[in-house]
């Protein structure tokens, strides 16, 4: 009987309605189940046709022939059980596989299927992590987590703390943040009226949120400095010290440099210890933005790449890069412990009571810019038991095999050409230069190749079986960059990407 | 035999491993998808214990006591998938569980199913929304509901842009930000430094994050004044009105007011028309943080406490408070189009190429302070899908009455006293006075009061039967804050708390 209950409902999903479930009907246990186990059909199909090789990487349409393959449109009634089940299907059709082992567009990719279990279990467990009180088992995990990474950046035992933000952006928000408290910690309470005149500096390849970071504290753009970087993309000290010297005698007071490890188009390690010796040298707080490179750090062999970074006051470091967690994952870290919470604490009463009936110091809001903020560790702490320090050490080193791999490959077929000879991280750029701009003369080459790359990912993102990215830089005409992140991606990927850029090019 | 295979793994689980899944073995979707399967059991068994009124809401244990109930390290090897199964359940038991009809602790609660599945799917399209190329369905999905909430808010049909932000704190900060924009566009580019003192407005009720946003863009929490409120928790206007006059006589710059529509401790709505002439008046940018008080616009029989909300130049709601999605789901409105560009565009070329494929004014990416940022959108729209707006009516208009069913109940049982006589929302504050203190000089009782609520507080965590919020206020001490937000929640509950409540003052 009840199994015939049981179908019953699975033939009725169409009459049944959101609130027949088990949270405003009591007797709706049946109905939510059967609704969420065939929901987990959909995704599970979904998933296996992600890891299928023979399926696309993405379905193309222009933005308005996609407005009449799905209906968006907010009813007037509640849809049935069964339509929204549908709406769902639609939805996952017309989605980028960013899981698919040949998508290589961006520096996240990859489905672990832990992590995304640990997504899973958090929406069920729908949370926020301001207080100890609401958020108990994930305060203390966020702890043992940031503790965890704490120790890979390597400092002491009693030093370092850390938050998980909402991206890496916010991250290095938080770093010039923490910096300006440290520096002139009246800031907070009167502003920048009567500081000096603050200024900062990044390399000229840093992500764009430094600068962006910069116009929101009220500093400006124009104050945060770009330094001259080498030809691998590796920011020359030397310059950097010049910068200041000269922003110093102009009456600027230097507080902020931002060293990255492992820059988004190049995969650049800056020379933290050389800079830090600079950063010290004029007492200016280093932070090392390590978004897309941190993940080395689990690494032995590699782990040298980011030399220095101990010696930084603050790391930004985003596991859902190359440690491969679900977006969002992205941890701040600071060396001297408490000055996350006086630079953030507001102190607001209806939330941060210190007469509550247990340690108030596992309450994180206060050291939060947030109020409400998302539980952003279950997912990487279950994700990081199932491979261990193991298991993250060998994923991490195939993936720099695999670079490897595709750089001698490309170097010895023909039509690619390295945009950066050597490349030092899992970013390698390259242009590919169809049979007809092979033998012109240089500048005509270069003006010509500009149009190639956009013309080809047109064409690639019409196939839909593999997606890469492409961008101009500075006297060097749009050229690919490829990122190889995903555990599952193979040699035969790789190769299969290679294949495609010339038939692609022989085709237009 | 495939069926043996199965059972066969399901035996197993304890000496297979991540590694065994389809992402990194070709052969490895059965293991796939029964480990996905387990997990699912895990987690419905959580939601249907979730809404079983005999289970507890939270099974309470100091920080170090519960490190000794779970081990949270990160071990040197992988675990295996039963043991990961294991750690799920683990944690899943030291869980508050905030969609349990009786968690009244927070302004945000409840499961909904269907937001939980669209949660679900987020994760397993793992992308990020900056641009069309990677995120085409939610692009186009985020704009539907952003138009749908511009239309209830009440702004023209070409007018108003809106983005998703990781909560309302970050939302508030865009207000300001844009609005500083748009007052001295230079602003982005060179700083404060040349520009007059600014300064800022929010009620004394308001949330802390109109402080928190002025210290992080350099204006200082000084700059932000507190506006007077009436006895109900309203600013007033006229208040407002002579601290812009006293401002602008001592040379600073006013160019901000945040209305509050549904403050936080009270539910207070500001009377957005008046403050609305005023900023009029002196030409000022008019920001209302509906956060909590938005869901209201759903309603036509209480959308007129917001009344006036259409004169705003931008808006904060938060979708994860009264419209009962999972967190995070807040958006920031917006309503001159464009701003929100000129404001955070940083032109990043390896993002957000202008010679793409495609029809780029799609790309949402440089439009928002975020770079990377997380798909907030497919839960609320498979949600508001499932209700449409007419579920969504009565469910808030059931939440109404709830809170006026419980304000009179409380005023008609002994021991019971109203903190706001007459709530305007879904905040009810009060303070239960044990028998003791009940025939005691005022002064006294009210001495003594303050240190009731923790204590009640501490046996409620205790006992795990329900949860309810307290803090002090100005001359007022300790009282409980009830939040009714949960569809889940029934007449019966309220009754149960307010026994509850009784019950264990009694006890102490």
């Amino acid at each position: 009987m009840e199994s015939n209950n049981k179908d019953n409902i699975k033939n009725n999903l169409d009459k049944l309605f959101s609130t027949d479930f088990i949270t405003t009907n009591k007797d709706g246990w049946n109905e939510t189940e059967i609704f969420l186990k065939e929901f987990v059909e959909i995704l599970l199909s979904y998933i296996k046709e992600e890891n299928d090789r023979s399926s696309k990487v993405i379905d193309f349409h222009h933005p308005e022939d996609m407005l009449k393959l799905i209906d968006l449109h907010i009813p007037e009634k509640g849809m049935s059980l069964d339509k929204l089940l549908q709406s769902c299907k639609d939805v996952l059709k017309l989605c980028v596989r960013t899981g698919h082992p040949r998508f290589f567009n961006q520096n996240f990719s990859g489905l672990d299927i832990i992590c995304m279990a640990g997504e899973w279990a958090t929406a069920t467990t729908n949370t926020s992590m301001y207080t100890y009180e609401i958020a108990p088992i994930f305060s203390l995990m966020e702890k043992e987590i940031m503790r965890k990474m704490i120790d890979l950046v390597g400092w002491g035992s009693n030093e370092g703390e850390g938050i998980f933000t909402p991206g890496g952006t916010m991250a290095n928000l938080y770093g010039l943040v923490c910096a300006r408290h440290n520096a002139f910690p009246n800031c907070k309470q009167f502003g920048l009226y009567s500081l000096p005149k603050l200024c900062c500096f990044t390399s000229k390849y840093s992500h764009y949120s430094a600068k962006a970071a910069s116009a929101m504290i009220g500093i400006g753009m124009e104050n945060c400095f770009e330094i001259m970087a080498d030809k691998t993309g590796r920011m020359i000290p030397e310059a950097l010290e010049e910068k200041i010297i000269e922003c110093k005698n102009n009456g600027m007071y230097p507080f902020f440099v931002t060293a990255t490890a492992g820059t988004t188009v190049y995969g650049a390690f800056d020379p933290i210890d050389k800079i830090a010796d600079i950063c010290e040298k004029y007492n200016i707080w280093l932070h090392v933005d390590a978004a897309w490179g941190g993940g080395l750090l689990l690494s032995p062999e590699y782990r040298w790449k980011l030399k220095g970074i101990e010696r930084a006051k603050s790391v930004t470091w985003n596991p859902h890069k190359l440690m491969g967690s679900l977006l969002q994952c992205s941890a701040f870290l600071i060396k001297q412990q408490g000055l996350l919470l006086q630079t953030n604490q507001m102190s607001a009463n209806y939330l941060y009571q210190q007469d509550k009936p247990y340690d108030v110091s596992y309450d994180t809001g206060d050291r939060s810019f947030q109020c409400g903020r998302r539980n952003d560790v279950l997912k990487l702490w279950l994700m990081w038991r199932s491979k261990g320090m193991e298991g993250y050490r060998i994923q991490i080193n195939r993936l720099m095999d695999l670079a490897k791999y595709f750089t001698n490959k490309i170097k010895k077929t023909e039509g690619y050409e390295m945009v950066v000879d050597d490349p030092q991280f899992l970013n390698i750029c390259f242009w590919y230069i169809p049979k007809n701009l092979r033998n012109i003369p240089q500048q005509e080459k270069m003006e010509k190749l500009g149009k190639i790359a956009p013309k080809i990912k047109g064409k690639m993102m019409e196939r839909g079986t593999t997606m890469v990215g492409y961008q101009p830089d500075t006297n060097k005409p749009n050229f690919f960059r490829l990122i190889i992140t995903n555990p599952a991606t193979t040699k035969e990927d790789l190769n299969f990407l290679i294949q495609e850029i010339i038939d692609i090019a022989n085709d237009i």
